[in-house]
């Protein structure tokens, strides 16, 4: 049988490892012929821009770039499905696709979003009697993923933005003179992100000092206080916060510049200037704002080995599962030590995982809400670490990308 | 005799690594005793904060990570020295430090306003007949320093600015709709590592597509119109400005922003804010804005080899030219050959280095000022090369920091 596999959803850094995975299984399975990719998801399978993803990959060299570029090779969409309800065009289209390239099963790499659109296709096909097995691959930086102990890109973002946090944290003691420096993280609704940057603490700096996840309320009074007494302790105050916090009234702190995308998710900008000019008012000491931006997801030169590993694991267990005869599953890993760390892989059914989010549990957010706890330090720790052999070219790391 | 070492000016990767040379050749040598390191540059040692570093650095594990840590091990000051025709107390206050530790020789590591402090303590330790050898080590990210072919610390720079507009585009490339991201680079005055983003260009990426130096005076009119070239052959735009970019009449384009700092340089926010808004308002694609900020130039985690060996050397040459004799002068590097790669090192004469900068020459930027030339790209290719043995703990880079 021939397979087809897409990417969809925001970038991460190991979302090309997990398709690296899915194609090295199909190259190595004497059950499966031709590997094609549909480009920019499920978009470019309804349009039918697909192409043929064999003869690239046999080459082991492009293989080994394929897993360490970041973003997304095959590239992504933002395209809301409309149900056989609604409209019966886009999964007639779907299933032209897979008529006509003879597709025995369809793996979708990608998030919260994308796992609906798995959900939807897999529940369809098996209605209609239709035999394409339909498995998601999952990714997030975001971490928020529901029946997964952690999602693919997360460790990686994680790294980076703990390395990025030591470095920030490293530039700003340098100086006598009482000085804030805001760290605005990625992360809407849940903060994982956030939180990873605890582990840029290490012997000698205690940076971040305060740290503000989006699953607790936030209060400009307690974190002026807050600030203060830091600065009044240490001096210099790292604050990691996430894009997502809101206040009591349940609004975003960045809420002026609210925007809305096609998923109805409001895109954030300004939280960290937002608090950069509240400090400047109320404390007045030396205040600076840095948004870590899309190089958060993108740092494809400082991931973790763990997390590519994992996340090419879970893309050839896709293809393992499909070929097993099962359907309507993602591919999960569940954890059963964090020291030394262990994992265990397994499917787990589609439903429930769509149209849910997992937050940070409270239990591991301190009481007062400006830090986590050992036990988040603890779930932390070993996602970040390893460092992937990544193939460099005058001195920048050598990615792959999709002649256009 | 006994040594005394202090860093000045703004962080980079590198300025470690000269303070590491430092260190280790006064160690090496058996004309040297005690290795003094003043806090907080000149303003350390005019107010007695001096350390004895000897014992920690000779753990050859510490010198090893003081070399690949970045921002200063010692600290920093933006401290404008009194001369002593002015006010002589600051001169008073270094020459009894200098007395009370029997320092003879003083290493200043830092850029233009260091190397002022460099030449103005060695022209008047020789107009009094002091035998203090004074020298001075450079370091800026900015490359712009005078009479040295390119500064410890911007080949890190540019190679964590290079790499990371490369990732900046992969993250762009994945939607099929015109997108234009501008990046904001570090240089008020000098381009360089504004130019650097061009080494982001690989096999299939031709991002930055346009790259905007202070160098040439910016025309808003004239990059809407290049822009929406641009947008027009490749749907995603990508562009790297310097946040010193003038408009005709000499202002910043960020000018509603200035601050002005002890030295009189005008602090800079908001250029890449700015032409995303004029970009939104104009052409009305989407549209993004990175600042790259401090990540920039303290990025520990992305350093080139070649500019932290070069870095360490000079630190150690610094101290043999004051054990040869030599007072007011700054280690220096000279390029021999751009392929393969070649320098010389030797000092140059403190004169004419502090109140001057290198602009990138004009034959290095494209006629139409929205790029740069072939001659740029060779001159830069070298400095970016290499991988330090980076020591790691727990999946991040084990920086060494100095207990507060």
């Amino acid at each position: 049988m021939n397979i087809l596999v897409a990417q969809s959803g925001g970038p991460t850094a190991a979302i090309n490892a997990s398709l690296a995975g899915v194609i090295k299984a199909g190259l190595e399975s004497d059950k499966i012929d031709q590997i094609y990719g549909g480009m920019n998801g499920i978009q470019g399978i309804i349009e039918d821009h697909i192409m043929l993803l064999n003869s690239i990959f046999e080459d082991e060299k492009n293989l080994a770039k394929l897993k360490i570029t970041p973003a997304m090779y095959l590239g992504s969409c933002r395209y809301k499905l409309k149900t056989p309800n609604q409209d019966p065009s886009d999964f007639d289209a779907i299933l032209a696709a897979f008529k006509k390239y003879e597709i025995g099963a369809f793996f979708y790499i990608g998030g919260n979003d994308s796992m609906d659109t798995v959900e939807k296709l897999a529940d369809y096909t098996k209605e209609q009697n239709i035999d394409v097995k339909i498995v998601g691959v999952p990714k997030t930086v975001d971490n928020d993923l529901m029946q997964i102990d952690h999602t693919p890109g997360f460790g990686s973002a994680a790294r980076y933005v703990a390395t990025t946090v030591r470095e920030i944290a490293m530039d700003t003691y340098i100086y006598n003179m009482d000085t804030v420096v805001i760290v605005e993280i990625m992360g809407r609704d849940a903060g994982w992100l956030t939180a990873s940057s605890a582990l840029a603490r290490f012997d000698g700096s205690v940076a971040p000092h305060l740290i503000y996840l989006p699953e607790v309320e936030f209060d400009m009074e307690s974190f002026l206080q807050a600030v203060k007494r830091k600065l009044f302790k240490y001096h210099h105050v790292i604050v990691a916060v996430s894009e997502g916090v809101k206040t009591a009234d349940g609004e975003y702190l960045s809420s002026d510049h609210e925007k809305v995308d096609k998923f109805g998710h409001t895109a954030l900008a300004g939280t960290g200037t937002m608090l950069q000019d509240l400090i400047k008012d109320r404390i007045g000491c030396k205040v600076r704002s840095v948004e870590l931006n899309v190089c958060q997801r993108a740092a494809g030169h400082c991931t973790s080995e763990t997390d590519l590993s994992e996340s090419m694991q879970l893309g050839k267990n896709g293809v393992k599962y499909a070929l097993d005869g099962m359907s309507g599953v993602m591919a999960s890993i569940f954890r059963t030590s964090d020291a030394p760390y262990s994992v265990e892989y397994g499917p787990a059914d589609i439903h429930g995982i769509a149209n849910a989010a997992k937050p940070v549990p409270r239990e591991w957010i301190s009481e007062d809400g400006t830090d986590v706890t050992d036990g988040m330090i603890q779930y932390l720790k070993p996602l970040v670490l390893g460092d992937p052999d990544v193939p460099y070219a005058d001195g920048l790391p050598d990615y792959i990308i999709r002649n256009k």
